[in-house]
């Protein structure tokens, strides 16, 4: 959470630029998709929009001006989403049981909040504040990708099957072989400097140095078709291949094929946000617990990478960020697959890769104080790190040392395999 | 679910007043408020909507016209109630995951109905089919009721207690003291024959002999103040005054006083539908549970009727249907007090009314064959008869025959207490 | 709860004979028998032991002996079953956790509670504590069976499927076919008085009137073949035979048969107090579910008797009380064929009859007054009567106007089924 | 699990004295005691005692000795605990309802598997055969500690607290000032290799590089006296001390104290062993989960050590193993205070040490082929290694390269707390 501190002209177009990608998110809904909560993970469309613009006012306006009126005092019961610091919250898995604020009162709210900011943006506003500024924005592109993420478990468990957004041509390419890239490891630096031009959230602080043993990953992410392969070499009937939480986790949900396969006489269907079509062979598999790729791994001799290598090999071979930008002019919802042959490839902008790493503080990693450090330490349990980011991270908003984080059994966001391997 | 048979002209205004009733029902609401669902039992108002279309559709329109043309082969799969003949059902407890259809498409099957039922009306329909219109239209009047309870539930468990509507002008009345009035039993007889001119659901049949011991039953309803009397008097912590399994629930449900009642600052507040307000001391008391009436029964010395009695009792005293009309133009949207001193009131029109029956078939009960067999008959196990009706009733629904039913545990309708004593 | 008042002798040897006959019961187990609860439902047989003799301690020595000094004041919270007026009760679930006391130290308090009582019955007890004694014995008799059920249910779940007593020489009888005997009805006495020379639990009480139609019973009880035909004709598959609950029910338990009936390689298997053996076609069916009961009853165009036919019936009829002496020197653990041809069979000793009575109080009935009248009258909701007796009921403890009361989805008593039709 | 491959001779003796020492365990036991199971993770000393033996039968007696006779072919279903390569599993919270085989069959069984493995040894037992058996008695060795915590969960939660075993004499020592001992950490190396002489896990495997910073960490473990003042500090009521997931499991289970701490009248009173005693201040403080151990780091201004950190500096500073014997002659069943003034203490014996690493595999590793792999690696996944050993743990059967593993929730273990800080 430390950042590039724009000046107040960049950090106004920013702001607007980056709440009106929230609104173009939405438009392609009817008004009913806007609040549904089929699973306590999925929050309603109306919630996030509500609590991103909840966000500003409590950490920005609310301090940086006096005498600030909060639009409605309700809000900061009902859109906080795990601040004990700032008070109480609403049950998370009640939200969409909150027809009011209606989703009208919602976008009042948005504007209300977006016009305060703009006028606090025009004053002297202190570092520190502006330094939040940037951490909402990259707070709001979190939600972003979670709109995408909620919205397609909630269409996408729909007998209706709906599509959200028709897709832009597609490519032709198909996937080449599987290969892996060598990495002599050693004794490397890992996370980043606090004293960074470069925003980053508190947790990819302090950098520090571990210690690789030499290895490979995978050039690009595993596929659907080998993914199938799995499925139909009984990968899920075999608890050899599984760790045995997983394989509990398995039996109890009833899983036998990633989230969003389907098979209907014969034939595999995935449904993307897109719609539901056959199941394409080269794109990578995504949707995919820590379990199944784990599973995955073990059962192609492989391992899955550690969050360290991988970021270790995106600095060595220059993988900072996606190439693709996103827009929804020219939508592409879901991973594609690799497009040329031997390059390291898909490290970002198609789905994020499950590591063996446990979401732990890294050494002499120190909270933001305050409430503001409720944000991402105290999840450090539980959880593993996810690394790279997907296509429905929003342009800009990750890099290679970002840490994302969900807990093993999580299925509904974008989560695909890349393997690696020890080098002997 | 027999039916006094009108002309087709007198059906289809019937059918009419019936549809476009539902539809005033929703005006007052924000597009959030029709696909909620807090608990199980409440249904969403959008799926009520198209359930009761579906019921037509289902039930007459494919029956009745040949190469009928469904409006969506998929809502017989998601608006099936509980007819295991027709086919599976959607999961009850997820009908507010269905973003889609949205309520503009269900608006749209609405209307598609209401034309397709009124062409086949001119044409000849058999007097089967009519009798089942006549039963599609107590079945939407049953959801009218369910759509204002569930409504209530709502928003009234929304923290910004949010109005459906507002009063109309109220009264000044007072409840006067509890009297009893007395009955003197004997070899009485209940229910109703199938030959009737009135319509009846299967489950008010056949007409049989009972046998009464002389009773009396309150001549009101018990009040607001009366049970918070009961309240005071630490009836929610005193064991011996609940059945087992009634304190059991109320011990996991953390029941304190009757829902919708909260206590802020030592002052008692009710939610009504017209909003929160200060808890009237001469209205009923309302959303009570099952065990909640038996308990306070017990406290104040006396037990709840049996259905016969309750049944008898109204026969006895004529007391055949609600005197106060129900619209949406004056709107009263709760039970009210007593108006008259000594006579029998409040049977029909205020609150559903617990009886100490459990719902059983009558001596000699058979279910209508096939499909709406299912309507009635196979929910006679668990559930107690409540009697009467409720301010929520659509005028003309209920009679003095009229069996409800519902878990000893439910407290989301509108129901009451009525005492009976035994007579020496 | 009301009785014979005997003679202090006459009580005395009653005393003695059933507290003996309670330790002849688990004469044949292991000591690792004694501490096993499978299931909420089921307490192990060494709470049973001491539970009885804290009945006794409660509610005779305690009252009746200036300065008593109980045997350990923590029995006091352990052996409390559901006595809310005494204090405090140890979890029920839990039972099984209670290493301590000792199996020996039970004992030790039986025997304790034994010479306490032997003492007692010699000086001059008052009647109402003569009654109370005589109620203990009743409530130990029902003990008695409950550890033969309870028994059954820990030694029938376990895959050694061990036995609990070897049977005595079998009989070769066979069913007859199935009669039905014709009563009129009409307005009948069922129930007991108070002053009634004879014990009977208040629950019984007070005798009245009831008006019935005429209807005729199965002379004897459904047989394991005829229910294995409704297994076969697909009855647990057929959601039009079932109550709505008991198809919830049946689901989610996973029900296909009967409790303790086992297929292997097309063999029908059923686990009795002698151990597995092959289904016997000609035993009464055992171990069903009211709902199981129920639904196989609509599938014979049957129906399941009222409590009050049932009574009325057996009085008509002279049929008063089980034939068959109880005795572990003569051990039949289950049911056992119909033995006659004609007559009215089967009514008592062979298994409890579900009824479609709720379990639900008399009119004017008046639970006993203090602590004691916890325990009947708060079970009066949500449970069935069932009437009879069964193989593992104590010789002498049941009678016509007896009523057994259990919640619909319970199986592990010796509960069978009694069809009955309407007389046109 | 690589071994020592002692002379069979040694082996043979090693055998005895590990099987002897299991039952003299449960010599102060009641029959009682041995099949209780108050919660899932507890299971019953007659389980552990068929378990351990199962061991040896299926991994060693069936493919050692040609035609091997089973002593009981449902043994191989009831007492494997989680080996799907050798078949299903009787479930694990249904052991205590094992009343068959009873414990005297069990003790049969102990003894026959003692008599077939002492000929096994006496014949010419391979090498790999060799290396299981002492992989059996270190099996057997963590039943044994399994034993006492599972007997101290069973006992200290009955409401008679019974005392397990009377204490030796105590000491009157008393705990120092909390110090800290740095090290400079660096690049160095842990775990253990294969080609070792002594015996270790394969979790233990490879060894490797890791690079520490420099940290320090406290000389002795945290007091009761300690942590009362966290509790007295609103410790249990600050969320912002807490893991998000520790929070919530905390609210759950209600936790507001350690496990066996109980408050009566303003005293403290702590269950061990040895019976409930007052709260002994300079007693290290047991039985808490992760999520306490964390949160009152955090509350200390400090930190739970790495694994390695805990590993490495016990090389550093030779603490290999425990110093006090192990035996029931002179009983001391909880961890004792600190016996020193400066030296680093309590490491070994006294109780486990929660440390911040998830339970993962090493780099390189990989888990023994066959069925006995599933013995470590599929438990990487949601636990925490524990480091040290406590005063349950047997003799000889820890060392500093041991990793123990639970779940962050848990407490029945013997469990405590050691801090550790960065040094500048």
């Amino acid at each position: 959470m430390h950042n590039d501190a724009p000046t107040a002209g960049g950090l106004a177009q920013r702001f607007n630029a980056v709440r009106r990608y929230s609104e173009s998110l939405v438009d392609p809904l009817e008004p009913d998709d806007f609040n549904v909560q089929p699973i306590a993970e999925v929050s309603p469309v109306k919630w996030h929009l509500a609590h991103t613009s909840w966000f500003f006012e409590t950490f920005i306006l609310k301090p940086a001006i006096p005498g600030y009126q909060v639009f409605d005092e309700a809000f900061e019961y009902l859109f906080n989403s795990y601040y004990n610091s700032v008070g109480e919250q609403f049950p998370r898995e009640q939200r969409a049981t909150l027809s009011r604020p209606s989703l009208n009162q919602v976008w009042d709210f948005r504007r209300h909040v977006d016009e305060a900011v703009s006028q606090v943006l025009e004053s002297n506003l202190s570092d520190e504040m502006r330094e939040r500024l940037v951490l909402g924005l990259h707070h709001e592109q979190q939600h972003q990708e979670l709109i995408l993420t909620d919205l397609k478990y909630v269409l996408g468990k729909n007998p209706l099957r709906p599509t959200y957004i028709s897709p832009a041509e597609g490519t032709d390419e198909s996937s080449v072989d599987l290969n892996f890239i060598a990495n002599e490891g050693g004794l490397v630096t890992v996370g980043t400097q606090d004293e960074n031009e470069q925003f980053c959230f508190d947790n990819e602080t302090p950098s520090h140095k571990v210690w690789l043993e030499p290895f490979e990953l995978s050039q690009r992410l595993v596929t659907n078709e080998e993914f199938l392969d799995f499925v139909m070499d009984d990968g899920y009937q075999n608890p050899l291949l599984w760790l045995s939480d997983g394989w509990t986790e398995k039996e109890q949900q009833g899983w036998t094929a990633p989230e969003y396969w389907t098979q209907r006489d014969g034939q595999w269907f995935e449904y993307t946000l897109h719609g539901e079509s056959i199941l394409t062979s080269d794109d990578p598999v995504v949707h995919v617990s820590f379990y199944e790729a784990d599973a995955y791994a073990r059962w192609a001799n492989c391992r899955l990478p550690s969050e360290h290598e991988w970021e270790h090999f995106c600095l060595k071979n220059s993988l900072h960020s996606s190439q693709s930008a996103k827009s929804l002019a020219s939508p592409v919802m879901h991973p594609r697959p690799s497009c040329n042959s031997g390059e390291p490839d898909q490290f970002m902008g198609d789905c994020w890769q499950w590591t063996a790493s446990s979401y732990a503080p890294y050494p002499g990693y120190e909270s933001t104080p305050g409430a503001i450090g409720e944000y991402n330490g105290k999840f450090m349990a539980n959880q593993l790190v996810l690394r790279g980011s997907s296509c429905a991270t929003p342009e800009g908003h990750a890099r290679a040392t970002y840490r994302n984080f969900f807990y093993p059994k999580d299925r509904w966001q974008f989560s695909g395999i890349r393997l690696a391997r020890d080098l002997a």
